[in-house]
């Protein structure tokens, strides 16, 4: 990375910020009794850059504009003291990494575990993670995605009030420790997801409009300004944002990263932020011969984010798909508050298996208007989908495990897990954790503090759950959202999470790695009964994948394609915790209907012996 | 039209008007002395509907919202006592149409002349314009464009500020006058572009956000606030926009539509507003059996405007490009002022001739970042190109016949003109007019006047010309502009007029409606002589065109396709008022280089025997 502080040569650091409207910028040590500073040069583009010798690896610095105001570095690798406090000279080659046979994994591959690095552990940071990795392989997961980890204010936050986007969170354990992690999960297998936020800057300790243009009042985001993408001066803010994306995938060894909220990056220019980022990632990915990925999250239900640039699209790898999971959602819980008022129909769940988006063009009461364009065709494998994730977990107050019951819990795993996408699972999940996810910040702006407080009212009033909320800025609220502290699982836990192990054994050993699931997907609605079939099939063997939604016992009559047809799962078998199991064994082909009986919430899979 | 008054049969009229939040809406008949009212009936999506018997085919009525305001109708049709006063009942079907066997002119055989109804004869209304067809089709102009003619607040305004976009300017002659104007023209041989205005709506008269939530403050236009295309309601302001283009074409017969400043129209959503505008227009104009189209004003230097939506584009027809116009203009003027210093080099133009947009990705000193992106290989059709249009007359407060030599003003017609794209003139310039085009408006409202003076000041201080403005609230300022008022031409505009008439017979007898042009155009540059020659073939021969782009006679050194190579025009000719010629009457092919020798600002036109 050229941005910021670099080791050019033993002892000799180049420094380099963008101040384009700024007449000087000189470097401060604050540790140097002397007082001494360096100046720096600018550039043509508003670049200041000097080098300065006798700089030891791990010294503290700020940058003074104007011979103003001293402040730390927009590129700061690391922030020991904080978001007020200078940043550390770090040197990128000193970490011994472990990882080189390591080339990544397939997109189709991807079985993602979504945890925030504070709440994960006890510890709370990344050291801690690398403790339950052995867990998580044993789950059967294939990557871990990290919720935000830039440096934010304070030692507890969600991670989308990250102001230093270059500088992993100190409280985790800074660089080093991301890249022990890192390092750990190449290791064993297992790929590394990191959320990034591009569409704004936290509130505290943000001071990138001192340095440079990097906002803009052009466009509104829910979370404050909008960042420059496409005003006067965007070429370098965009570059900063794209220079931070290639710096996670080379510095730090990641795999892929998750785009926060795109609908609040702002480009209407003529070549889009998001295309030219996604073209940067894929170039250093083929130079460094790794698998690397740009996810979204995207609520614009539009394809133009995934459909490649040949197409008119972004060229981005996958996006999250949301609609599949209020669909789901809305359909097991009859939930109709909010936006789950434009789901709940069995019609909702088949479309979003087989088509992607379920809005595609239809009017949607909660948002006012039509929503969204057409996905069919799109690779299955360029969707995420979850029955539960951050957000969705936090907003309820409570964890599913809470309100639903154990068949609804399992029946929504298998939904997502046998579906032909990218599946991803919420940090405890897989065993019914009930610690709520609290929304949490430790803003040292008490005022913003209280601001936090009142705007978390009002999106979980959205949910009529604003009663009784706990306050995100009690050290508390963050304490009880840590996983896996509360003593032992109970039965049902574990029966819960060997379930989710078997989901995954089958999805890992169903999948066709060398084509898109969806292509051989078939499904059929018993909307009088509220129950699916999906039909699979890949070069390993056909699947049958029967849900019921509803409350009470169903029975559908169907006709199986020719063959053998093996039950291999049945969410109602007392070894799973259910009531029992009502369906057959096994079903000769014979040509005729066949009569099978699920079970309330209940799943069933059959398996045939041809492809 | 469903919205608006419709007359559904004899002396019944349905109103129907969209106000989502309001409770109750009624229909007020001012002339009647009984204050009896309509009270209409909402449905699902917001719209009030009633009928009402015994209306006669110009009533006057208002919308009474909530019982509180009576306002005007968005969707009216003649507002005959100006943007504050009533609307009037109009029977689209009492117009009696002459043009049944018209079905348009194709893309590429537009010449369009722009005309702002006002300022372009004595009388500024539609019926005086009917009095200039003769001229315009001796000219060879095949369309007029007409500045925007929605009902304006007062009788001057460049028709930007329109608040009607149904009705057409009561001083103009209303919805009647604009139909024998167009019928007239049609009657000609001549289409009739109309710019529209769907990015803002006009301060004065503007009581739309009064009805529905028609605006938005998600984003910034230079103009105002934003129009909704992508938030909650948007729907219904998007049928809006559509309804009006689909009303020019089926009940005024309009040939195109221009989109003022596209990017002033803001929709992030999965269906951009202009391509499901573009689609609705096509699918009109194919029921219709006539060709219409849809082109926009852009400055985003963006294909997708233009591509197809199989190549995830918008679809429109084609695009203004304003690059072809600043490169030109600097080329030949040598001025760098504001947007002009992104331009001035020989390679500017030459890249304008040959690929649409000069900045396609490269950094704009100007915007203070890079700009555009790639334009090659669309249809040369596609682009429409002037070498003055009234937004670069008005802005220098001066025609180019003030400012620039008859050579100069002969040069860039002749680049225009045989270029391979659509060509647009402002009315008068093809003999010089020397009136300039002020901008004036005639607001009621002595506040937004004295704004609007303070803006246009602004405006005009770009371009070191804010000192001795006139005043865009004086009437004078607008009486200055009509042009073809100041007796009779001089010599010169009458040689630059024979000019224009020649140039544009060469371009309708040379131009080949079987294919885009570029696909067979040449372009060589001279950068030590600072000219170009553009070889262009078309099934109806070759031609040769040389430019002098500098203030000095140069001579080039070419090589000529074989064939024997005829001059067919020299702007230096004494005939066309210039020093007289010193290039060769006929070039026999010798297979040797010929030297050419062109005057300052000269253009030198061969065309040859052979296809």
């Amino acid at each position: 990375m050229e941005l910021g502080a670099s080791i050019v040569e033993e002892e000799v650091v180049r420094f380099k910020v963008w101040a384009p409207l700024k007449k000087s910028v000189s470097v401060l040590f604050p540790s140097r009794r002397t007082g001494e500073k360096l100046v720096l040069q600018q550039d043509r583009w508003g670049y200041f850059e000097g080098s300065e010798e006798s700089v030891s690896g791990a010294e503290r610095y700020l940058y003074l504009l104007d011979g103003e105001r001293a402040l730390p570095d927009p590129a700061s690798r690391f922030q020991p003291d904080g978001v007020h406090g200078p940043s550390l000279v770090v040197d990128p080659d000193s970490f011994l990494w472990e990882d080189d046979a390591w080339i990544g994994i397939t997109l189709e591959n991807f079985i993602i575990y979504e945890i925030h690095v504070g709440a994960f552990t006890e510890g709370g940071t990344f050291d801690a993670v690398i403790g339950r990795l052995g867990y998580l392989r044993d789950l059967g997961v294939t990557a871990i995605e990290l919720m935000p980890v830039a440096q934010f204010s304070g030692t507890r936050n969600w991670g989308y009030d990250g102001v230093y986007p270059f500088a992993p969170q100190a409280s985790y354990g800074g660089p080093d420790g991301l890249k022990r992690l890192i390092n750990a999960c190449h290791s064993r297998g297992v790929a590394v997801v990191l959320d990034v936020v591009y569409n704004h800057l936290g509130p505290e300790g943000n001071y990138l409009a001192s340095f440079a243009p990097y906002f803009t009042d052009r466009y509104k985001t829910p979370w404050g300004d909008a960042i420059n993408f496409d005003g006067p001066y965007s070429d370098e803010v965009r570059r900063y944002f794209i220079d931070n994306a290639l710096y996670w995938l080379s510095e730090f060894h990641v795999d892929a990263l998750r785009l926060d909220a795109i609908q609040g990056i702002y480009d209407c220019g003529a070549r889009h932020f998001l295309k030219e980022l996604a073209e940067a990632v894929h170039s250093l990915g083929r130079a460094l011969g790794r698998n690397v990925y740009v996810m979204a999250e995207s609520d614009l239900n539009d394809v133009r984010v995934i459909d490649p640039p040949e197409a008119g699209g972004y060229g981005l790898d996958a996006q999250w798909n949301d609609d599949f999971h209020h669909a789901l959602h809305a359909l097991v819980t009859g939930e109709t508050t909010a936006y789950y008022g434009d789901f709940g129909k069995l019609r909702h769940v088949s479309k979003a298996l087989s088509q992607g988006f379920v809005y595609t063009g239809e009017y949607s009461t909660y948002r006012k208007r039509r929503h969204g364009g057409p996905s069919k065709g799109r690779p299955s494998r360029q969707f995420i989908v979850f029955s539960q994730n951050h957000d969705q977990v936090g907003n309820r107050m409570a964890r599913p495990s809470r309100t639903q019951s154990l068949e609804q819990l399992k029946l929504a795993a298998g939904v997502v897990l046998l579906s032909p996408y990218i599946p991803l699972l919420f940090m405890g999940e897989e065993y019914g954790e009930e610690a709520p996810f609290n929304y949490f910040v430790s803003f040292s702006d008490e005022a913003l503090v209280k601001e936090v407080r009142k705007g978390r009212a009002a999106e979980l009033a959205l949910f009529g759950r604003a009663e009784n909320a706990p306050d995100p800025g009690a050290e508390a609220t963050f304490l009880d959202s840590k996983i896996g502290v509360r003593g032992h699982r109970s039965a049902w836990q574990n029966r819960l999470y060997h379930f989710y192990r078997a989901l995954i054994d089958m999805r890992r050993e169903f999948s066709d790695p060398n084509g898109p699931a969806d292509e051989h997907m078939k499904i059929r609605k018993f909307e009088g009964q509220g129950a699916l079939l999906v039909k699979r099939r890949s070069s390993r063997g056909s699947l049958s994948c029967l849900y019921n939604f509803g409350a009470r016992r169903v029975s559908v009559r169907l006709t199986l394609p020719e063959g053998r047809w093996v039950r291999v799962l049945d969410s109602s078998s007392k070894e799973w915790g259910g009531p029992g199991e009502l369906s057959q064994d096994t079903i000769e082909w014979t040509g005729k209907e066949v009569k099978i009986t699920l079970t309330a919430f209940g799943l069933v899979l059959y398996r045939g012996d041809r492809p």
